[in-house]
């Protein structure tokens, strides 16, 4: 942390401002500008937050933070990327990988066909809601541990592996039992409770980027996971809150790149919820392959308009194919015509 | 719910749209203009999720929400103010409330000197984290259950009742034992396991928006609290997050006047989270009591320079007075000189 | 535009609101809800503004709007692409256009050696800014005449078209003189004297998105352009301001496929100043072309670390040889191997 | 300016940032801390947009700025607050200065009507639209030069200062010779060939803030104006784009107090932009009159429903005299009661 004094700081001050931050556990480092004296402050960055303090002594303009605030999550920490293998597909590896499926657990009759429709396509793991985050009290709150029920049913029929979001602590064991990968939603980005509790479980964790998270707050997030000793985390883009209204959310495609640099996990995109409108999609997913994305989850429904929720984002089975399609074309060339992700 | 037809629309498409409005559970009513013609959907907008698919069918253009999702949270549905008895406070009522006390609790003694200091002032309600939502895995995660212990013991020696943040559902129990009135977090605006839980809770509940949460959305979660039975909402409008940096977040002052407008329950502001510097907070109260805010919560330290968290945006105990006599002076102005919430 | 009566409206006022709305030029339509009462003005929306005080009347609760308020710039008014041509490159056709070039003409022998670089890196057109909008009024502000004398020169020996940016009406017929393309850059989205000025001018426009501007915004801004007679507008989407702080702004990549929907014009994408740093820009590149844009302009700069402005964020000219030739593999097998552009 | 290296950073890449800082005219200060070294830049910055560049050298990780980037607007520069007298009232002065009128002249009448409700209230100075900026080309774009003369004309006749947007650096003579203030609106505030021109003018300039501008960059702005010469900016704070949409913009009234630190110049609030809704104009001129505003300007007109622009944001008569009534008294308690402004 580097404490930039006031340009007209006195001594006596800048001795206060050096003896105080020795005394909360750091050594100091002080540059004599011609305009202004710089304090830095040296030690291990746990104690950062009380070094914030520093802003309150007098003679002292700003704080600047001048370390990463996580460790485990960095690529400083582990250079190559880690892989993550869910049934046969390995996410973070060379393949790209899609995860579809509606965005509820309606009945066994919807689910089973969803899955069929991916499994055709082409899809390497089966999504769908069986605990809903629902803004209204009002709305369908998801089939809960039926819904749970059903996922492994299907499952087991398809082969496909299942992610499925989990929205409460009390639940992780439940949804471990029953799913492949636990999924945590946007809007518990910062749900530390439940952070801590999917990072003792023993399965892997989609974490999604809250709509007002930033990249390092979201890598932050992944820090409570990892922590905790589960090391399989997969960090999701999927649209942050902007005043843009045409979607939904607006797809920060740039954050695949950013995190790709900061990080050794592994990235996918949600163009579903970012763009809100299933016509979207399909460029969007484009856009995530070419960016260097390791893969997409994407919202599909054999009937769209009867979906009890989020169905004008969501494919229809004939755009599915043409994505999954378009998908495995494009993937193919930018392995192999353009060497990005070899 | 008004669906909106395309320019070019045929016949075929809006007997279509309108069978299929029908089919879901709605009267309609067809309206023909100059250039589009648009199919109201009449009935309970329960099931508006579903009726939003309604966007996939041909020759729809767009689907126009137009009744408020919110029923128990609404001015139409309770027209005199909620007021919320906290101790000898009331909030909601006419008399300004004053909520005030460290971040975190620290220690027995640390909690008491902000309690004497608190009561000194003048303030209703003492706050105080004993569970800590923090970015970081790193940082000082609360004193947890002592802290709950210290709060109740605080209580009791200065007669101030204590507000506390609750993260888990797991928790609630605990939390509503100890303390008169349970803090959802920014973070937990749209945690929907914890504001069941809550709801079921007999003591008040502060419900602080989240840095990315809409009016709607927040009103949203409040009926998550009132569909379960606890009346007793109390609403903090805590700074959204913006581009701008000057502060840590952006006050949406105007959200207390939307909010008196939309809603019959208790409106504060707690400008210390959002501004971020103590500098700010007197400038910011003054605003909050002008604007017509039932109360505020702020952040004060016996030495900012000592805390473990928020150091920058405490108030120090004489800031803390000037503060009190301050509101104290222009809310009884407000109330005598202005008749404003008289 | 549709009014959207209050619940407990009385018949008074719907007469009232039907009186006052025919009263300023427009037919109404009448719906009558189980709860609300929905009041259609019909009519030409050039009136709109001051329909938007029905607000005002007893007995509204809200106004709709429902038409689009530009005309020349949607798709409904042109269904074929917009091409436009500027030296042998045609902006909107088959072939994705690169304009390359550095932040800011700085001498003759750095605008020649960018020029040589990017003609033979294959890019299709040379920018480089003579008038630069400088946050501040302490830093270069271009060479002005001089460097679009460099520019018109450098045309010349390369027989590269430039596009550079225009700031003031006054400057217009001087930069049209000298260039092939004129820029308004993202500040002057809303310049609305600027917008008319080019809209007189006989050459195309590139018109940036503002980092606050909404698509509709912009689209009524390319409508200023077209409506006084200049048909050849080229938008360009270049990162919006967000809170995201990783990247200078936030590329919203969605904006192509939304404007693609709803305007003819061709769009283009700027990843250098979206993303602020030289390293992201491959990789959004790549993301422009996949997600179907008509081309890129990108920073380029023969030695980075000596530019005047915009040094972090333009490629060397062995990344921008990199970049060339996974544009060219990528576009040709978005064209011909997946067949989205044929 | 700071130059952060990474951790990993050889003796050999220190000693060439080093050389190259020195190379580009900066004195180099080096702090070696455990894990990092520090290389500070000492020296003008006016070159600190070349410096950005060394993020391009190898071993460096990040840049940090320092020093703030203006000057003549600093409240360093200058300690005590800038008056500014226009007419009978001072901007900046003990006295809270209220502008108000029409959004736009539509004729004498309404002009001159809309003047005596102004006068007839209390107001200072009185605003009006010649010149309008529409987002849309088929919006009334403003009477121009008529418009002008009314003003002139209203003035003479009622005593009250003018004050009107100036929208292109042609009109800047016209409209000097016809008002008492020039404003320079939103969506010109980076617009730089205007505020170099109204920066040579003899009248005041009314600087809003842009929907998309940080503090910092509207401090910039400002400076533009300085720099030319014209030391009469009075900066105005209209409500900043964000996520909410129950308010047309979002009223950051925390600028205001950042605004007094860090600047001399006086700071106003526009809450009629910034809501959009007439109905919260009255508590957030409170707002702005406690947090401690120099002024307030105001949408008022005769017959808002007949208004030919903004009229759900424009006060009735009525309204404005209760307003008027109750700045009168807040701000009189303000000085005389608390203090806050004496």
């Amino acid at each position: 942390m580097i404490i930039l004094m006031k340009r007209n700081a006195t001594e006596g001050q800048i001795d206060h401002v050096t003896a105080w931050v020795e005394s909360v556990g750091y050594h100091t480092h002080l540059s004599r500008g011609v305009e202004r004296t710089i304090i830095g402050a040296i030690g291990d960055d746990r104690g950062k937050t009380q070094l914030k303090s520093a802003e309150y002594l007098p003679g002292v303009e700003k704080i600047v933070p001048i370390l990463k605030p996580y460790k485990l999550a960095s690529r400083e920490f582990r250079e190559e990327n880690t892989q993550i293998r869910v049934g046969e597909a390995v996410v973070g590896g060379p393949k790209f990988v899609v995860m579809a499926g509606p965005c509820t657990v309606e009945s066994e009759e919807q689910l089973l066909e969803s899955a069929y429709i991916a499994r055709k396509g082409g899809a390497d793991i089966l999504r769908g809601g069986a605990f809903k985050p629902r803004t209204s009290p009002y709305s369908f709150q998801g089939m809960e541990k039926e819904g749970l029920k059903l996922l492994k049913k299907v499952r087991e029929r398809t082969g496909l592996p299942v992610v499925t979001e989990v929205m409460s602590p009390a639940d992780v064991d439940l949804v471990e039992e029953y799913s492949d990968i636990l999924q945590v939603g946007a809007r518990n980005v910062q749900n530390f409770a439940l952070l801590k509790k999917v990072g003792k479980a023993r399965k892997p964790v989609l974490l999604k980027r809250g709509m007002m998270t930033t990249i390092e707050e979201l890598l932050m997030s992944a820090e409570y996971i990892l922590a905790e000793g589960n090391e399989e985390v997969i960090l999701c883009e999927r649209g942050i809150r902007t005043f843009e209204t045409a979607t939904r959310n607006t797809l920060d495609i740039s954050a695949v790149p950013v995190l790709k640099e900061l990080t050794h996990l592994p990235v996918i995109v949600d163009p579903s919820h970012a763009s809100g409108h299933a016509k979207y999609v399909i460029p969007l997913c484009r856009a995530a392959v070419a960016v260097g994305a390791d893969g997409v989850i994407v919202e599909m429904h054999p009937e769209p308009e009867k979906a009890v929720c989020d169905g004008p984002q969501s494919l229809r089975p004939e755009s599915f194919y043409e994505l999954m399609e378009e998908i495995r074309r494009l993937s193919s060339f930018m392995n192999n015509g353009m060497g990005v992700r070899s």
